[in-house]
C-alpha cells in the first residue's frame, strides 16, 4: 500500500527563531496588525510504501528522527493518509 | 479572539523541486527504500486576532497572497483553530 505523508518540522519553544521574528516585526509597517508568534519551520511530502498504517508510521518516525529533523532543536509532526490503489 | 494559525506553503506541481529530488535520490542508499514524491515546502505557524473565523481567514489569505507565498509557484493550505480564551 501506498501512504501520503505531510511532516511538519518545527523549531522547539524556546529556540530562537530569527526569520519568524524578522516577519513579525515586518508584518505591523506592511498593515497587518494583531500577528504575533510567528515561527517558520519546513514540511516534507512524500510517499511510502508500506504493509500498513503502523508500519509507514514506523518508517516515518525513523525517517523523521534520522534525516528530515535536528531532534536537538527540532519537533516533528506526522500526518499520514492512506492513498487509494488504481486499479 | 486570537486563533491558531498554521499555513503550508509548497511548491505547485510541476514546479522543480531539487531540494526534494536530492532527499528522494539520497534516500535509498541511506535503507529507505519505497519512499517516493518527495516535496519540500515551508510552514509558517503564527497568531492571529480577529473577531471571528471568517475574518482571520480573510486576513490570513491576504497576508498569503502578499507575502508569505510566491504565487506564480507555490500553493498554500492554511488551517485556523481557535484559542481558547484565557480567563
Amino acid at each position: 500500500m501506498t501512504f501520503e505523508v505531510l511532516v511538519n518540522v518545527s523549531l522547539r519553544p524556546g529556540i530562537a527563531d530569527p526569520q519568524g521574528a524578522t516577519i513579525e516585526r515586518a508584518l505591523p509597517a506592511l498593515g497587518f496588525a494583531g500577528v504575533g508568534h510567528v515561527r517558520v519551520g519546513k514540511s516534507i511530502a512524500f510517499t511510502v510504501d508500506a504493509d500498513d498504517e503502523a508500519a509507514a508510521r514506523s518508517t516515518v518516525e525513523d525517517l523523521c528522527h534520522r534525516f528530515l529533523t535536528n531532534p536537538v532543536i527540532e519537533d516533528s509532526s506526522i500526518s499520514i493518509a492512506a492513498v487509494a490503489p488504481v486499479d
